[in-house]
C-alpha cells in the first residue's frame, strides 16, 4: 500500500501502534514518559541532572542511498547518528522524536520497515520514541531530535572544548570501516561473506559508543567528539574550539585488518577522511587514557597528541616521523571543491 | 554569497554568531544553558517539572512557497508553529533547536534573514536557540524541535485526551483568518491596506498562544489542541482520543469583521477548515470558561459542546438548529482527494 492510500492519519496510527508494542516497562524512559505520540508535544517526568538534546538529518540522496540502503538500515542509522552525538557528550539517551517527510507513492511497509530498524535500536539503548512529524516530501528525509541526560547531577560533559596541549588523542575501535563499506557497496566489490558483512555491517548499521562515552566520563576524560565527517575534519573541530594544535602518528591509526586487506594503500585516506564511523575520538593525559583503555569492552589507541600549533592546524606525521601535507581531507556540505 | 561559496562551517559559524548576539541573560533558559550550538549536544541544568518536547517540520512547496513568504516570515512561521504546539500543552516554551536544509545555491544573505525572523520571535518568547543542524537538500526545510515544561511541579498537562460529553467547547480569538490571507497573497488580491496587512499577518506571521495555554492549564481546563490543520479537523483529533462527539454551532464561530467582508460566504469555510490560525481550540466546564474569559486578554468565544455521539464524529449545527453536512473537511498530507 502507498503513503498516500494510507494518509497520514493512518500511518501516524500505524507507527504509534509499532512503536507502543516495542515500548520497554523496565527503561527508565518509559516509566517517565507521560504524554507520548499523538498529542500536541511529548510530555516526561523530569529530573535533576543536566539535559542533552541533539539534532541530526538524514535526508536521501544527501545521506543515504535508497539503492544502497535497507529501508531497515536507514531507520537504524538515523537514530545511530544522533545518539552518538549524546554519547560524544557522555551522556545517557533517553528520548527520541521522529520528523520523517516521505513522497506520497511510499510503500507503508517501507515505512514501518524503516521504523522496525529505528525501534531496535532505541530498544537495545533503552531510548523511548516519545512523539514526532510527519509531512509529504519529494525525498525521504528523517530528522532525529535525540534527548538525554547525564544521569547524575552535577556530572562533567564531554565538550570540544577542553583540549589542552600535551594530552593523549585517542580513538575507540577502528577508522576507514564505514568508509570502506560505502566503497565496497557502491562499487559493488566482492570480497569474501566475512569481510562484506563487516563492511557493510560498519557503514549500515553502525553502532552508537554510548556505553563507552559513560566510560570516558566516569574515567575523567573531558575532551571528546564523535567521528562523523572523518578523523581530521573531527579532530580539526576540536583543535578549533579548544584553540590548539595537534599531530597524529599515521602508523598508529587503527585499521581493521579486514579494510587493510581490501582495500590496501587507500586504507589510509579512508580511516583519516571517511567519515561515519562514529568511534569516539578524544583527548586525556596518559594517565588517564591507560585506565580508559584497562576498563573499555573495545580498542582504545592512542594516535597522537595535542600541541600549542596554529589554532585548528592538525599535522599528519608519516612513518619516518616527518609532517605530511594531507591537503584539504574531511568533508563539507555545500562547499564546491 | 552563495551558501555554497561560505561553505557548512562558515554558515553554522555565521548562524551561531546571530544567536549568540541574540541570547537574552535575563532568560532562564540561556541562564541554564550550558552547552550551545557548537558542540554534539546541547546541554542545560535540569529542573523537576514536567518536560516537554515537539517537532514540527516547515518544508518548501509544501509548508510554504518562497513567491509568498519573506524569508524572515519562513523563520518566523517554523519557529511559530512549534512553540504553538507548546502553547497547546499549557507549557512554558524554553529551547530550540534548528535542523537546516537547503540548497548550495541559496544566498547567505536569506538564510541570515531567516534566522533573524526566528530569532524575533525566540527573543519575545524567552527561547533559547541551544542548536541545530545544517544539511544541503534540493529544497529548504526547516525542522525544529522546541522543549519546554509545564514550570511548576505537578501541573497538569492540556492534551486532547480528556474531553467529557456535556463540555463547552471554546477557541481563542478568530478562526479563517491565515487561510484568507494565503487565498489573498495566493490569488494577489487588492484589499484596503490595513485588510491586507491584518490578513498577511495572520498567515505569514501568526503568534503562538503561549500566555493564553498557561492560563488555561491555572483556571483548570484539561483539554486543549493548537487549530493548524483547521477547527473541523483539529475537533476531530480531539474527539477521537477522548472518545467523543462533538458539535459546533456554525452562527458561534469567531469569524474576523475584515474576513467577513473580504471573503462574505466563503468566510464561513476558511473558518471551518482554513487550518493555520494556531488559535487553541479547548473544553471546560461553563463556569470554568467564565474564568478564562474573565481573565484572557483575548477574545473567548464558546462554539460548541462536546457530546456522547459516535466516537470522532463533529457535527455542524447551522443557523436554523439543523445538522448540516460538511463533507470531508480539514486536509492531510499525502491522501489523494
Amino acid at each position: 500500500m502507498r503513503v498516500s492510500e494510507l494518509g497520514e492519519l493512518g500511518l501516524i496510527d500505524l507507527l504509534a501502534e509499532m512503536v507502543h508494542s516495542a515500548q520497554d516497562s523496565r527503561s527508565v524512559s518509559w516509566q517517565k514518559l507521560m504524554v507520548g505520540i499523538g498529542d500536541d508535544a511529548s510530555a516526561w517526568q523530569g529530573n535533576t541532572s543536566t539535559q542533552l538534546a541533539t539534532v541530526d538529518s538524514f535526508i536521501q540522496d544527501v545521506h543515504f542511498s535508497l539503492d544502497i540502503f535497507p529501508w531497515e538500515e536507514v531507520g537504524w542509522k538515523a537514530l545511530a547518528v544522533n545518539l552518538s552525538d549524546i554519547a560524544a557528550m557522555g551522556g545517557i539517551p533517553r528520548y527520541a522524536l521522529v520528523s520523517l517527510a516521505l513522497p506520497g507513492d511510499t510503500e507503508v511497509e517501507d515505512v514501518t520497515t524503516l521504523y522496525r530498524g529505528m525501534l531496535e535500536l532505541a530498544q537495545q539503548s533503552g531510548v523511548a520514541i516519545a512523539g514526532g512529524n510527519i509531512s509529504s516530501a519529494l525525498l525521504v528525509i528523517v530528522d532525529i531530535t535525540a534527548l538525554g541526560d547525564t544521569g547524575i547531577h552535577d556530572r562533567h560533559l564531554l565538550t570540544r572544548s577542553a583540549a589542552i596541549p600535551g594530552e593523549q588523542i585517542a580513538v575507540t575501535g577502528y577508522l576507514g570501516t564505514a568508509a570502506a563499506g560505502l566503497e565496497m557497496l557502491a562499487e559493488q566489490l566482492q570480497f569474501d561473506p566475512e569481510t562484506t558483512r563487516y563492511l557493510r555491517s560498519a557503514f549500515l548499521h553502525p553502532h552508537p559508543r554510548i556505553a563507552e562515552g559513560q566510560l570516558l566520563v566516569a574515567q575523567g576524560i573531558k575532551t571528546a567528539i564523535d567521528i562523523s565527517d572523518g578523523l581530521i575534519s573531527d579532530l580539526r573541530h576540536i583543535c578549533k574550539l579548544s584553540q590548539v594544535g595537534a599531530q597524529i602518528e599515521i602508523k598508529q591509526v587503527p585499521v581493521h585488518p579486514a579494510v587493510q586487506t581490501s582495500f590496501g594503500d587507500k586504507s589510509l585516506e579512508l580511516a583519516l577522511s571517511g567519515g561515519e564511523d562514529y568511534e569516539l575520538l578524544f583527548t586525556g593525559s596518559a594517565e588517564t587514557i591507560n585506565r580508559v583503555k584497562e576498563k573499555a569492552s573495545c580498542p582504545i589507541t592512542v594516535i597522537g597528541k595535542i600541541i600549542a600549533d596554529k589554532i585548528g592546524k592538525v599535522n599528519l606525521i608519516d612513518r619516518e616521523g616527518k609532517r605530511l601535507d594531507f591537503g584539504k581531507a574531511g568533508w563539507e556540505h555545500f562547499t564546491t571543491r
